[in-house]
């Protein structure tokens, strides 16, 4: 009998969450954590991005109150403080996570994995020392790491990915630049900008956000400038230089030359699978990229061994990994899996907030699925007014013929609260004139939804 | 031929969506309002205690940012501006309901209507000129005003309902007593407490908010305490009495004497239907309680003569007004209605928020319906912790049989913005298991709600 029926390599929300559903389905489980319990999401990612933006945000409005007849004279963000409290969620969440672990029953092995065949993981733990468990199953949940790509001086001493950014530092920076207008990129501007750095944020492709509908990006550039922040778009990096106080990063904006300086240099143009030593080399896992290859049901081309989240997803996303985690252990229990894995949210905390879920417009079109676009721009939402974000709007995109919703792009206040309404709807296959139905409740930023889903059947129906 | 096809008497939130849709579906309409376009929700009511609740938000924050590294040394809360603003923001949004309803082509006719009978309205101009107008129908949408009770001392002068509050004041009160732990109560003391000031709440009934869920006004009385809020239940007013500095209240809770001291007083223990002077001698419509009566067209007992909104509804809230207000006019225009006038969500902006809509448990069981509640508490919910909110939590309630969603009893930040996922879910008869089917984003509030979903499904599905 082998020691476990699964373990688990990587305790973040893929791995976690995988090991707590298969512990309830019957398994003896086990988790490889060679560092806190958590992984990125909870320690290196979403939730200290969240907390810093907490602190920036008290800090900003603050100080931008007087609109509202709230006037601060000495207002101070301690940099140290502040990654304190980062520090203290962090560890408040993971210490969570080890004791759902624990009531679970799965154990937390500490140590890091190496797979030496479908049925047995070495540990070696702090100390060297290895050790061997035998298992039933693997599943490979080691998630991804900042990308360094190979330009010249990101290699510099002091240049940071989000990764050296998050272990803090004892005061604000004069000056950042962050190399990449991605969802990490735009976080981080948001929260040195509202702490009153001055921030510049340089982007390959001709907009922010270049993965998501171009109004977004384009609707975030325009509000980030009117806030102070330079934005350069159609920009390569060429290299980066130590300068005095700081960092020049040297780049082309549609091939002329140009150059902006810093006190920190960010480097935030995404995450690559990380795997590194998870297979003992007699294995060769196939790959797609640099992510590890899977079929339908998780499982990597050595059998027995199954991966998501990070390491192999094509959505690098902590609840994509947390779904996947636990569909891919219900699948080996046999149980049915209840979550839709195609409709899948996703969202950035500049402000006003950016929700999306499915298709836009312009995806629709490059797929000939014929749609029609309900929009409502939120000048008379009186929530938006009184929060004073600055232009927000509301897309919900649904099938011309069917009527059925295919996506939704918001970008307004608390639409990362708001986008499961979409997504509830998508997953169901619900029409726009369903979720008219709705009486929404006023004063809310959502009852603009309203008015978009009104927009919508009007063109759907006519 | 009549001067109009539609008249409607209240330009606020019933009366100008009844009118603007009513001129959609090509009625020539006219409103007539003798006050501020937008009624009390824009002027008096949801939206002024919004953007007073926006500018205490930012003080309180400020003020407790240490946890968070955030420090003010000199902050002030300037009084003038706090009504400056919330007059600026109610004005704006009230010029807005002007220029659509001009857009629309809806004549505002400025002064106070009387309804002379079916088919005729006299209006009476602020010079005291009466002009009478025809129209083929009539839609009284006029509201309601603040109750006051005839208890000994609440018309002294100074003692206020929001009216009179929500004019302004130069400085902060010291100290202000609530009579009323509803909602408007509750918003009023959630303002004075996060400025600063001592705030008593007195309630009749033996729990805050007593229309609603228990635990919601249970768990809302324990954090108003630890605020420093005083909180007395079960509590009835004797008689309010001029003192020095201020007034005294004087109370027995459970036939106990009491007294408590305020530099102000908000008497916040409901509304009351507004109709006075809205017909002429002869006409008598019918009324339930104070409210005029209508048949399920909105038809009063006067042929001809529809009433919606808190004239005439059970449920005193601005989208349902509206939403009466439209359907009405439809049924008017023989078009189908699209809003499930059943569904019906309700907020209060304290904080963590309040949002609820469908039945309790405690009303299921009443009513004989069984039922099973899915209860997510969010102490492990990451956003949650970061803003560091207090308990927070979300029930759900399903049909034990079918499966269906009942309704739904949130206390969380951002929970205004998240009802309509229930609401939406309610009015499509939707199950427990189908709102499952979405993947909720992470970090977000209302990622909760899985939780809830899931621990529901488990109950129902036992």
């Amino acid at each position: 009998m082998s020691d476990y029926q699964l373990i688990v390599i990587g305790a973040g929300p893929g791995g976690y969450n995988a090991a707590l559903r298969a512990a309830k389905l019957g398994m003896h489980t086990a988790v490889v954590e060679n560092r806190e319990a958590g992984g990125t999401c909870l320690n290196r990612g979403c939730v200290p991005t969240k907390t810093l933006l907490h602190s920036s945000q008290i800090f900003h409005e603050a100080q931008t109150g007087a609109h509202a007849g709230i006037h601060v004279e000495g207002i101070r963000a301690d940099m140290n403080e502040i990654f304190a409290y980062k520090r203290q969620i962090s560890a408040k969440l993971s210490a969570g996570v080890e004791s759902l672990l624990k009531s679970a029953k799965v154990d937390l092995i500490r140590g890091t994995g190496t797979i030496l065949h479908s049925g047995a993981v070495e540990v070696t733990d702090s100390e060297g020392i290895k050790t061997t468990y035998t298992c039933d199953k693997i599943l490979a949940a080691t998630g991804s790491v900042p990308s360094r790509p190979p330009i010249p001086g990101l290699d510099l001493p002091g240049v940071m990915t989000s990764d050296e950014l998050l272990e803090g530092c004892d005061h604000l920076y004069d000056s950042i630049v962050i190399i990449g207008g991605g969802v990490i990129g735009i976080e981080f501007a948001t929260f040195y900008q509202e702490l009153g750095a001055k921030v510049t944020v340089i982007e390959g492709m001709d907009r922010l956000l270049p993965n998501m509908d171009r109004e977004l990006g384009q609707n975030l550039a325009l509000l980030l400038k009117k806030q102070g922040v330079q934005v350069f778009t159609n920009s390569l990096v060429q290299n980066v230089e130590q300068s005095e106080g700081g960092f020049t990063v040297n780049f082309t904006t549609k091939d002329v030359p140009n150059s902006v300086s810093g006190e920190a240099v960010l480097c935030a143009i995404g995450r690559r699978p990380y795997w590194d030593g998870l297979f003992t080399t007699q294995l060769k896992p196939e790959t797609t990229g640099r992510s590890l290859s899977v079929d339908e049901n998780y499982q990597t081309t050595i059998p027995g061994v199954y991966a998501i989240g990070d390491v192999s997803s094509k959505i690098q996303l902590a609840h994509v990994a947390a779904a996947q985690g636990i569909a891919c252990v219900e699948m080996m229990c046999g149980t049915e899996n209840h979550t839709s894995q195609s409709v899948v949210p996703s969202c950035i905390y500049c402000h006003p907030e950016i929700a999306v879920v499915g298709m836009t417009d312009a995806e629709c079109k490059a797929a000939e699925i014929p749609c029609k676009v309900g929009k409502c721009v939120l000048g008379g939402n009186a929530r938006t007014m009184i929060a004073d974000t600055g232009r927000a709007f509301l897309k919900i995109v649904a099938h011309a013929e069917s009527h059925e919703i295919l996506g939704a792009q918001f970008m307004c206040e608390h639409s990362t609260d708001m986008i499961s309404q979409i997504s509830q709807a998508m997953a169901n296959h619900m029409t726009a004139r369903q979720l008219l139905l709705a009486m929404r409740p006023h004063p809310t930023f959502e009852e603009a939804l309203s008015d978009a889903l009104e927009d919508l059947c009007k063109k759907l129906e006519k």
